[in-house]
């Protein structure tokens, strides 16, 4: 490991715990290439400490200590172990996992210590005088080491309610021996930022301790919990990617820090880094195999998504009157989407962004509108199809719909037999630049069958749509208390390796439904790749 | 609509905005029936006010007015239309928007107001006085016509910060001409909690009006803010169910709910509806057709759910070290990670609801979690599927599976003819009563098709068929990363008219998945019809 040169100012840490605290998270489990690719991210993103695991006590966080000695190098962040305070009874210098910590490497030592009375006494079971005792010893042992420390003090609110004097002994103790900061953990979750800011205060004025916080969301708290924190003067924010963490999660590092330097406006990241959020939060979701949250604070696709007509046309005139902060300084873009309550302005707008201008033809632009209500009336909805909505725009500038290839009929079969075996199979028959085409294709489901018919009847004209590949299908059923008889809307991603797409078909069943979407779903592929649209 | 009789305290308002506010989500798309049906359980939940929608902009919203006038029999909450002042140089009097907010029979009315003074000239296209003379006109007018007014000011906290003498005056306009509750809305979402505290306090000092606060969550912070607007005096919370709505998202009202009833002691809800928490959070969920999160404050299936390790063993002298809340107390349940999924306790639980006692025989009640958790492996979900957990507890029960017809075979065939007819068909082959079935059916699409061939393949041996309908039927896609090729999970209402039941059906493909859910659902109404099962 290369030690980081362009460290950021030590008067404020950003400390991240995804690798640590983060993969508590029920459903993420990390490998160590896992754990080396998110430390690069975070270091890139520029947080100052990144708290990579508990070396000596999880073989595999041991290993990631000793790979990110070879293999990783740090421009902004400081590699933190974590651990517990000594043994009870024992010495700090005779302590196997305070061994542990040292051994790894890590330039900072995070040790987690009791400060609540009931959990010294049954987690612990040991006494309370001890426990500070294990705490100053700790401390000490690691800082002539030669590291620096900070203790996360757990539990540390519950504690202060149940036994204030005690909990203000242990963050003296820590501070006493050398701890750099003391982190006031709200271990369960449950403050309120009025509570936070208050215990925080107070013990800054009786210790004078270098304080931090640890929030975890239980209460939805955690972020204002962080900031509350912050206000009170604490000055190491601890956070993890995404919120991770375990039950509800923990402070989510990006709305923490878009708030630090969007609305306090602290400096806490290297310059430009901030634009890279939206997509360092999502690299780094999908590398825990988790799908990046639609609807997360600042980096959410949804986060800038407008809907309402009614703010459509303000929107045009001034968009800043209708976000709270312009969406690329944080890396993510504004989108309008086209949905029932969106008339002429939104329309446009959504025009502009697919690069058609309608502002200039009111004639046209209204009739957008009339074929999008006419389309919405019969359950398609537009919000989260924009390819079909760009086909349906493209379709009203030409004048003419202009495809690549023309439907004469389909078929599928779907059975179980006498065995308990099922199988689908359909056949699909179309003209395709003068051709006629018959293909059959089998699949898991009749929807599957379908493509795969389509596929083979295509392939050999438009080689193009071998690395189209669906991504996710939706299916919902429209006017809900009418039984199977209802509509059925049914929303199709599809990616070609570099951008996906969303396409929309609604039909009296789920296979007509599913055509639709599909023949959408090729024939913006096929636009994509530069083809001419076939006369069909 | 009956009048609510049930009314809670009007000292503090819990105002839910779903079905307005929260419908602006990106993918929700909700018919009248799921708008009914969502008002429901919001009213079970008891909140003080339920907002339904904009009548007379919306089509869709006028028609839920009329239908709840008709259909909603509302124990706790009262029912709120939502629209804007009058018209700039109009009368409120002859302004058809307030007219058709009064013909929609709502006991109260809330009125969108611009207070921000660049949105006045920028978006209404009007002077600073005459926004001033809509929010007098407009308030005083309803009130005549007999309404209780709430009046939004949108973008207030924006507005406060550009001008804040303007701010107040529309405040001030409001109150003076009988608005109730004047409501601080954070339209754009960018307040931070010290932020709210200190300008509605400031307002409340200036004003002497009654306020409440409506918070969007683009800094992750919506039920902070809110309960900092509640520390500094409002009185009125305005949240939406699962926090959905614009953008990010509105103050979700069950962590605003959960703080008010558990962290400020302060009685909001009915006595008992907070243990029905959790369950109206999913079942909203659902009704919305969005997966229930996870990782949801209080309500998440994660929510209380530790992984094992350090404090494992602590945990079991003492949960409550170890948890903000009992979960009990909202419906959850604490659940210890590596045994996943359902807990003896709550099959248990759920047994005797049903009317099996499985306290007495472990042996029995460990065979049927064993079920569940091989069920829930292969995408299974009893929480909405009630009748077909009964069937799988009543196999267990009585050690076989016991059933009234058996199935040969199916085969389902959907077809799309060169002139755009489409047609479905579909034939079953089944055994029930020691004889043979043979039987096609029709129908609007596969699996309608394979409801009617059910149907005349049994008519004659089961004449109670005939009187159960399919009353609702949902698709979900599991594991939506590999496109049509996924597993699809069906859940199937139906209703024989006087009790309606779920089931539920996993399979490769969606005919598939139907024909289960189909059959656990004919079999519970014969069950329920009191008939002996078939040796089959």
């Amino acid at each position: 490991m290369t030690q980081a040169t362009n460290l950021p100012d030590d008067a404020f840490h950003v400390f991240d715990t995804t690798l640590r605290d983060g993969a508590q998270r029920e459903g993420i489990n990390l490998t160590v290439a896992d754990k080396l690719a998110i430390a690069r991210y975070l270091d890139e993103f520029g947080v100052g400490f990144i708290e990579g695991g508990w070396p000596g006590a999880n073989p595999r966080d041991t290993e990631f200590f000793a790979r990110a000695a070879e293999e990783l190098d740090l421009r902004h962040a400081q590699l933190v172990a974590f651990g517990a305070t000594r043994r009870a009874g024992g010495r700090a210098a005779d302590d196997p996992q305070l061994a542990a910590l040292v051994n790894s490497g890590a330039p900072v030592i995070t040790l987690v210590a009791k400060s609540h009375d009931r959990h010294v006494e049954l987690a612990l079971r040991t006494t309370l005088d001890e426990n500070l005792e294990m705490v100053r010893d700790s401390v000490a042992y690691l800082r002539a080491q030669g590291r620096r420390v900070f203790i996360d003090c757990e539990h540390f609110f519950d504690g202060y309610r149940a036994d204030r004097e005690y909990a203000l002994a242990v963050v003296r103790a820590a501070h006493e021996a050398g701890a750099d900061v003391v982190v006031l953990c709200d271990t369960n979750g449950g403050m309120l930022p009025s509570g936070v800011r208050e215990i925080v205060a107070d013990v800054l004025a009786q210790t004078g301790a270098r304080l931090g916080i640890h929030a975890q969301d239980d209460t939805g708290c955690a972020v204002a919990n962080t900031l509350a924190a912050v206000d009170a003067g604490a000055t190491h924010v601890q956070c993890t990617a995404n919120g991770y963490g375990e039950r509800v999660g923990n402070a989510n590092l990006f709305p923490v820090v878009g708030a630090l330097e969007l609305k306090y406006d602290r400096r806490v990241l290297p310059p430009g880094s901030l634009a890279e959020m939206t997509r360092i939060s999502h690299a780094i979701a999908e590398l825990v195999n988790l799908t990046p949250s639609t609807h997360q604070p600042y980096v959410g696709f949804s986060a800038f998504a407008h809907k309402a007509g009614l703010h459509a046309s303000a929107i045009k005139v001034d968009p800043d009157l209708y976000q709270h902060i312009d969406p690329e300084t944080v890396g993510n873009t504004m989108r309008m989407l086209v949905s029932d309550m969106a008339g002429r302005a939104s329309v446009e707008l959504k025009g502009k962004e697919l690069g058609y201008d309608l502002s200039t033809d009111r004639d046209l632009a209204g009739r957008v509108v009339a074929k999008v209500k006419e389309q919405e009336n019969l359950g398609y909805t537009y919000e989260s199809a924009d390819a079909s909505f760009e086909l349906l725009l493209r379709d009203e500038v030409r004048g003419r719909r202009e495809r690549y290839f023309a439907l004469e009929s389909w078929r599928t079969i779907s059975e179980q037999g006498p065995g308990g075996t099922t199988g689908n199979e359909a056949t699909v028959k179309l003209w395709a630049k003068g051709e006629r085409m018959i293909a059959t294709g089998e699949g898991n489901g009749p929807v599957d069958a379908l493509d795969r018919a389509l596929r083979t009847a295509l392939e050999r004209i438009y080689p193009q749509l071998a690395k189209l590949e669906l991504v996710d299908y939706k299916v919902r059923i429209l006017e809900g208390q009418h039984g199977t008889g209802s509509k059925t809307r049914v929303l199709i991603d599809t990616s070609d390796g570099t951008a996906t797409w969303s396409t929309v078909g609604v039909a009296d069943n789920v296979v007509a439904a599913s055509w639709l979407a599909l023949e959408d779903a090729y024939t913006h592929g096929l636009l994509r790749a530069g083809l001419e649209p076939d006369a069909a």
